[in-house]
């Protein structure tokens, strides 16, 4: 195990001051041009050097013929060339002194044995020079605290606390969207290609290291590595959760897996134990994934598994409790004391049972304020679980009827929402020690849900995902104890 | 069973030429009040006829102060007023020689045994004078075909195929938005409530005879008259998909519901044994439940369980294999035939294996036609599943490149991704034997993927829910096939 972040080989890969950049041109349908693109669009601050044998300036930056003219040895190369050259410039970049590389071009181990024998030639030479790189066959690296994306798509969203190692690239420049939407970013994110050199377990020990990174995910097709992965799993995940997506589940993902990376996946049985073994939390989708990882990234360890549900519509709260009965959660009766204080606040209809179903509620500050702090004030449970119907809608007619000037409305509006949501957030300060989670079947891009997600108020879309995501936390505060226990973790 | 739609209870009630409002006034936030500004909302068109004491016009419509005042008797009541005034008000009604009304006030047996014999006098009341009614405690029926709408929430989007009978009014009012943004709408939705007069059956033969619905979901808490239940459901699977949504499947779901509708739900397995001798494919979500009436509702019956996935993507490619693999479908390798004539469209690095990986695409015309029609004529397959990551960013980046000025890139970019999205959905008739289902990480509402749920090809938020949609397709096929082996059904 590395002792600090910067004794990991990924640390340069990750937070390079200069980048020689292969393989991007004027022309710019090519994916060197791509990627350089991108790096550009989130707006890098390092120093970046095209080289390109025959244009003088691309897209706006200097350009070397060859890596031997730069004014420096820089701290990484990104390789985009056709498969055929790649060797000869992996020499070339270890002659100039470059001790770090991405290399990004296909057509290796995963194309049958003539790419595997280059892929050997690669590999020997990164050694031959003490160079450490991802690839091939990857995207690289995506560390958005930096400004630095080279991956083909443009980083949307704000950095955020998910790191992720990859053996698919997509799963890093597709999802910059797919994070953000659900109120999540990337903190760090590894694509490793081929693992020729660096592999999946050194990508998960440096995110282990990484203080930008409070939730691990990793996007497996296969691993080589078996018992240092375990090994480093187990001294991870003692002190920051680890959830895994296994591709190679079914049969037909173990042959997707295959043809995609050339990695042999093995029995799922098999997976299914390495993960319990090292407290990793398994994601049967991508879905599941990031669900998980934004419940782990977002509340504390509950002190139990009670849970209350807060809902003003019984179908969404037996749908709910429903959920949380099938994820193992239970739902505890209120006590008497807490009864009596809900009792002004809410309608003779109401129900008092857990779900909390307030029907028709008249007093939205009480929704959103009273009614959840006297809910976690109660003893009996562990955290709340809220739904969240966006009362944009009633707000937006009640200000109609009001006669409040059309245009006007959007603006009282949104201010009302965002009193309304600031209130439930300040709930999270007021009881730190009891989680709380919503749901909605509203799109979470509306203000209400949008504003709890930013202030770290996880909100999923379904119930279900709700209370499988709050499992997944006390599984991995479960799983924790039982390895502690049996061996304790290094100091 | 009822022999044409006109001989159910419902027609009137989801087919109104006239409408008695009890309980509308111009003070808005009372539910009266609200749900008559629903209706006008969406603009329907028959009369409307608010009652009200003291008020002369309410909302703008001319208000009597008794329904014995009004110039005909209306083909529906609905009834929004305090629990105590509901059983005066119905006779009433009666009286005037109405014959159907929907209860939406609450406070009967879902409260306990005095709301009970309030229930009781309410039934007694409509039996005397002939009357059917929906509730008490329910938010009544939206037919968006008529626009008719008295539910508290706006409808949005268009009317769609799904049918829905639901033991909660939220799963009609609140699921308006939810159905418009994954590529649906309603055809008809109705809320049953207590169910003292007409209950789910009832409303499931409704929807069995209407020609708008396509698919009916049930949202349900408790069947009360099981064997009606099952023969009716059976009749209808043998012509149309019920997929069906119990949320007393665990402990924690079956307390929720007694104390929502009063209802009492029976062990899981019963519930689950009563679906499969129906034909009624179970859902254990509500995203489930309507994520199978998309498919139901928009791809044919598959001739087997063979999928061909295409993708330019290994990531998404591995995860949608492997949920294949565990949704119980096959992914057959090409034909050497299909092979070959992909060749010349794809790069040397992508695979013609099952998933197809086109990698790195660089003619979209061949992505968005070509190449999936070369998919849909493989011998060895029965359907396509696609995996889409809108090219709108590629585009626009294109585009600028290219030089086009910045104002015009967004008219520029949405022509071309119509295009594109009309050449993939021109498939559909060109291979009308082999469905093709959709699956995207990037938000449903972006222009390619909103073009193509608007066209009629399902496209889901992640590879599982797609392929577990197309499993509850077959099933329903599978079971309807067993059904009527085992008798025949109605002509």
């Amino acid at each position: 195990m590395i002792r600090s972040i910067e004794e990991s080989p990924l640390y340069p890969i990750v937070n390079p001051k200069s980048i020689a950049f292969f393989g991007a041109s004027n022309t710019f349908m090519r994916m060197g041009s791509i990627m350089l693109s991108s790096v550009q669009a989130l707006g890098f601050e390092g120093r970046i050097y095209p080289i390109h044998l025959t244009e003088k300036e691309v897209r706006g930056c200097k350009t070397y013929s060859s890596i031997m003219d730069l004014p420096e040895a820089p701290d990484l190369a990104i390789i985009v060339l056709p498969t055929e050259i790649v060797c000869q410039t992996m020499e070339d970049c270890g002659k100039k002194g470059v001790k770090h590389a991405i290399v990004v071009s296909g057509g290796f181990r995963e194309t049958g044995p003539e790419g595997g024998k280059m892929q050997q030639d690669l590999e020997s030479i990164a050694v031959k020079y003490g160079i450490r790189f991802l690839g091939p066959n990857c995207l690289g690296v995506a560390n958005p605290h930096i400004k630095l994306n080279p991956t083909p798509l443009k980083a949307e969203g704000p950095p955020g606390f998910v790191g992720l190692a990859s053996q698919s690239g997509s799963f890093i420049t597709q999802m910059f969207d797919y994070l953000h939407r659900q109120g999540m970013g990337f903190s760090t994110a590894l694509s490793v290609g081929n693992e020729a050199n660096i592999d999946i377990v050194d990508c998960m020990e440096y995110l282990g290291a990484c203080p930008n990174t409070k939730v691990i995910t990793l996007y497996i097709e296969g691993i080589t590595r078996g018992k240092k992965f375990i090994e480093t799993a187990k001294a991870i995940t003692a002190h920051k959760p680890i959830v895994a997506l296994y591709a190679g589940g079914s049969e037909a993902g173990k042959n997707a897996s295959r043809s995609h990376t050339g990695s042999m996946s093995g029995p799922n049985e098999i997976y299914q134990g390495v993960f319990r073994q090292c407290g990793i939390i398994r994601a049967q989708t991508l879905t599941e994934l990031f669900d998980y990882a934004l419940a782990l990234g977002t509340i504390r360890r509950p002190r139990g598994n009670r849970v209350i549900i807060q809902t003003h519509s019984g179908g969404p709260g037996a749908t709910a409790a429903d959920a949380c009965g099938r994820a193992g959660l239970m739902l505890p009766p209120l006590s008497m004391e807490t009864v009596e204080k809900l009792k002004p606040l809410i309608p003779k209809t109401a129900s008092t049972a857990n779900p909390v179903d307030m029907t028709f509620s008249k007093n939205h500050a009480d929704d959103f304020f009273n009614i959840p702090d006297i809910l976690l004030h109660e003893k009996n449970a562990d955290m709340l679980l809220a739904y969240f119907l966006t009362p944009s809608i009633f707000i937006e007619r009640i200000l109609k009827e009001m006669g409040v000037p059309a245009e006007s409305i959007p603006a009282e509006r949104d201010k009302m929402i965002v009193q309304y949501a600031d209130a439930f957030c300040s709930l999270k300060k007021r009881h730190p020690d009891k989680p709380i989670i919503g749901f909605t079947y509203r799109s979470l891009q509306e203000k209400m849900v949008r504003h709890l997600l930013d202030q770290g108020i996880p909100v999923y879309q379904d119930p279900e995902r709700a209370a499988r995501s709050i499992a997944a936390v006390l599984q991995y505060y479960k799983m924790q104890n039982d390895i502690t226990k049996e061996a304790p973790c290094n100091p």
